[in-house]
């Protein structure tokens, strides 16, 4: 099926938009009149410009207030119209968008908007225009897809048609099932937006709210199914009003749009991407730095022990139990401080895992290695990190770790860790959705509800993607709006079967961990009975608690260093979260520890 | 009347919090239970910090989920609030708010709330402490303030009583008549909190969008004149859940809380600062420069004059008819370009707004001025605009005018401008309520509806500010989120009587016009007709249209000088806008005309 995004749903000016359209892959535009307006290209230099892209015109919209008016106000329609059909032709679009009236001069009746309408397709045929009508889930007085579709189907002519939008049906509730009764060529457009379940003015939701599919809570895939059970042969096209994206870069957010289409057309069958590689742990997370020592001591008070170096590169394993830390001193390490820039996971079936995740227009990363290491495919994510798509290790075939080569007979198990419990990935503000839908698509992850978070300077979202068996959990928190204040550091949380100890250890060893206010310890105790002696020892050494229907939750914090820091964690009879209920307490805890520092 | 404030109203750490709140004046404050858990300061510490401060203590909050719920969910509660009663007591805070239950276990029994609320009074009372129940407009089973206040009544306990919160009875659209039936002394507190008219899910609405009184759409003084007539005389705290707050500073913030409270009591005459003074006309912009010659070769082209100059400073007055613009290149000119730094208002009693802005929070500027220099009354507005009250040449009274020695022997009056018909002045990302609010409140203006702007890069909002005879107009802008993409140079738009003579000569004396795309005046040939030649007219010089209910409006812009442009305005026929229509146009064309430059 040929695909399409509106120009409305991308930032920039038109050429910026068809630009970016283009190299995301999508086939066709529709080409949203302002955009056209707020454009210096004359309508044949925009066919043009589309034609070099390999972009068909798939749509111009919108047309208003056409329909179910007086005589003399819809011949005014008339003449605007016929203005826009002449533009059409200069510009080689064949079909327009009209959407239901909303003035206040319409009047609720069908038979004279079924004629209207008509005469309106009378008009558009002498241009060789197509119109699809639409119902707005706001319009005056149609406002549902089969009441658009009946006035259709009274007009009779063969220029007049409808378009679907699934904001407009799915947002009031509509059973999308009469899509069926529709004969496949009279649904001449399709538009297709998520949108986030919110209990709020329709108007306002479309206009400010829309997603691209699967990162809201419409069932597109059903409407979908309808859709192509009626035979409809059109463009898939995404119609988007979002006031993020309208402020976020083009070519990503049509990167993203493109890769929601994919998912969607895999969904209902209309699209065979290589099938997902869910991973079945974490190999390793990988560090980068331009000064290694401040690191590889937090790294040492933790547990680790340096066991093994990179044959090639500058790079080496720290490793305690299953949990393993690249500390990479290469060129890309920056002076604004240690980050954590790489993720390897275990993979059945790395090669399809690549596959998979290029098919989903996942950057593929170029192998960055001599000829003896072993392949290594790669992806980046949408916030830049990258992917390594470990093998897990079948007979024959080297693994990744065969490109080091041992410092010390082996790791040191005498610590307390035992694996990776999760990744924090800090995203950029805009990027959130997005990040969502590549963890679940790409990966195969399951999302978790997104929970907010009160940062003393800031809400933050944080939701989190797993694998079925918790082994991989990652936690994606993004700041409210774009500004550096609420950027926080990234953090690796590790397992341990007792963090008391664990903490204890790490103290001993000179660590520092982030001080938790007495407060909230009395306010622990107000909400829950521990042992004797428990809650003394929580507060002494940071240690924070949380419980959840399936069990409970122990963690604390060590300091950060550059852009990262760590988690001790104690997960204890299938507690499912990451102990968000404490993430404010922490957060402030950070803030005061960092203005302590700078002041 | 006492004043307070949330702490949870404003951004930071608790004593950053305790800090602002103190400096905008309150008199006390609301401790959100999670500020304190969050802050590393003992109990008796914060109390220290108050006292220190001067504040008192007015609350402490939430406590939730207590009444009408089983027995041993109820023990499991009391023994909670034992612990915060203890907490309250080191803090010296004497009323507690306890929220009306969520809990799935709650049931619908009035006796059994009254009981057990009366039982929780009993144990409060032991530590000298009152409980003040509030209906959560999504309460269980209580939702409504006059439910809350039977289920106190029926308790019949000295130490509890009621709570009321504007928010929670206005969103639900209850009748704050009935507030009357309650005694005075059983209103324990009185939360006030406004809210822009959405129609949403309450709980969101609640926790992301209230904002301080006369910001939104809720009658607050209606409410309060209630309230007052049951003989209320505790505290007005402002509790404002709102987004954009948590990342402002909560300085400013809270000056305006502060400044919107003081409104609200001089709504309903329980304050009186003095009268504002309405400006009746601009009687100067002035511009900052570090190098005046761009923008003084502009102003030639527009056709002012330089007509005089100020005695003691270095700042020149350019004037044509009555417009006139001051162009100083003092020290606090800066490399960034000329910007629009101060606007004079002409105000018939200048020590009066002086003092109306004082009462009301307006930073009163320093008078630098020479012994020889007239008086000149001048605040910052929120956005650190200087705002001058100019006498209007009362006689006798020396006037602005009288500081500068005429450079040539009276204005060229030979140009096509009246005088200034609105400044333009782009504000930063969190202060837009805050913005209207001040120069309604301050100087008396009249604030439109705002309307929402698509710039390519994202959506803006403007809102124009205007008094009675329009002599006095000023276009307040923001951007979406805090990011520097968004920000626009503010603008001075000149009238003039004929806007194609004023374009013709500025253009003939060498000024360049922002140039319009030709599918603008295409889309404006199918939307209405023109008299022969005149479309064409607009097109060759950039010209825009746009026509309401009451008159027509026609504009056109300069090139940006710095961080400032021009518009010449034709305003005919009592047009009452500023061509909101064609900003997005005009926009897009300044980005590519930005574009071209730096490319």
């Amino acid at each position: 099926m040929r695909t399409s995004i509106a120009t409305v749903s991308l930032s920039g000016s038109l050429t910026e938009k068809l630009t970016a359209a283009s190299r995301a892959g999508f086939d066709g535009v529709e080409i949203f009149e302002n955009d056209l307006l707020a454009s210096p290209l004359a309508p044949e230099e925009i066919r043009g410009r589309c034609a070099d892209l390999g972009l068909s015109i798939e749509l111009y919209q919108p047309m208003r207030d056409i329909e179910a008016v007086p005589e003399e106000e819809f011949a005014r329609g008339l003449r605007r119209a016929r203005h826009k059909f002449a533009l059409m032709r200069r510009l080689g679009a064949d079909t327009v968008l009209v959407c239901s009236s909303v003035s206040p001069q319409a009047v609720d009746d069908d038979a004279l908007a079924a004629e209207q309408l008509a005469r309106l397709a009378d008009a558009a045929r002498e241009y060789g225009i197509r119109v699809a009508y639409e119902a707005l889930a706001w319009g005056r007085h149609v406002s549902t897809y089969d009441h658009a579709w009946r006035i259709v189907k009274a007009a009779g002519h063969p220029a007049l048609g409808t378009c679907l939008d699934s904001f407009h049906i799915l947002s009031r509730g509509s059973d999308p099932k009469g899509i069926e009764d529709i004969p496949g060529e009279k649904i001449f457009f399709l538009q297709l937006a998520d949108a986030p379940l919110l209990a709020m003015d329709v108007l306002q939701w479309s206009r400010h709210y829309r997603c691209f599919p699967g990162q809201g809570g419409f069932d597109l895939a059903g409407l979908l199914r309808h859709v192509l059970r009626t035979g409809y042969d059109g463009p898939l096209s995404l119609e988007v009003f979002n006031d993020v994206f309208r402020q976020a870069e083009a070519g990503p957010t049509a990167v993203d749009a493109r890769r929601s289409l994919t998912v969607l057309q895999e969904t209902v069958g209309a699209a065979r991407p290589p099938a997902p590689v869910v991973p079945t742990g974490v190999a390793f997370a990988e560090l980068l730095t331009a000064d290694a020592e401040p690191v590889t001591a937090l790294l040492g008070a933790l547990g680790f022990a340096r066991t093994a170096r990179h044959r090639s590169k500058p790079v080496d394993l720290w490793q305690q139990g299953e949990a393993r830390i690249l500390v990479n001193t290469g060129p890309a390490g920056r002076r604004d401080g240690t980050r954590l820039a790489a993720i390897g996971l275990r993979s059945p079936d790395p090669a399809g895992a690549a596959r998979r995740a290029e098919a989903l227009l996942a950057p593929v990363l170029p192998r960055r290695r001599a000829a003896q290491d072993a392949p290594l495919e790669a992806v980046a994510a949408p916030d830049g990190t990258e992917l390594f798509f470990c093998a897990t290790g079948r007979p024959g075939r080297p693994g990744w770790r065969a490109d080091f080569a041992d410092t010390q007979t082996g790791p040191r198990d005498a610590g307390d860790v035992t694996r990776i419990d999760h990744l924090s990935l800090t995203q950029p503000w805009h990027h959130f959705d997005e990040a969502a839908l590549f963890h679940r698509s790409v990966l195969g992850l399951r999302a978790q509800e997104s929970v907010d978070v009160a940062d003393p300077y800031g809400l933050l979202r944080s939701r989190a993607v797993t694998n079925d068996d918790g082994s991989v959990r990652i936690a994606l928190t993004v700041g409210p709006a774009p500004t550096g204040d609420t950027v926080h550091a990234r953090h690796i949380a590790l397992a341990t079967g007792d963090v008391v100890a664990a903490a204890r250890r790490f103290r001993a060893a000179g660590g520092r961990l982030l001080p938790i206010p007495a407060n909230y310890y009395d306010d622990l105790a107000a909400r829950q009975e521990f042992p004797d002696g428990e809650l003394e020892t929580y507060r002494e050494l940071g240690i924070l608690y949380d419980r959840d229907a399936y069990g409970e939750f122990r963690h604390c914090y060590t300091h950060t260093v550059g852009q990262v820091f760590f988690e001790l964690v104690q997960r204890d009879g299938g507690y499912r979260g990451y102990g968000a209920p404490n993430a404010p307490v922490r957060l402030a805890a950070q803030h005061a520890a960092r203005a302590l520092t700078a002041g």
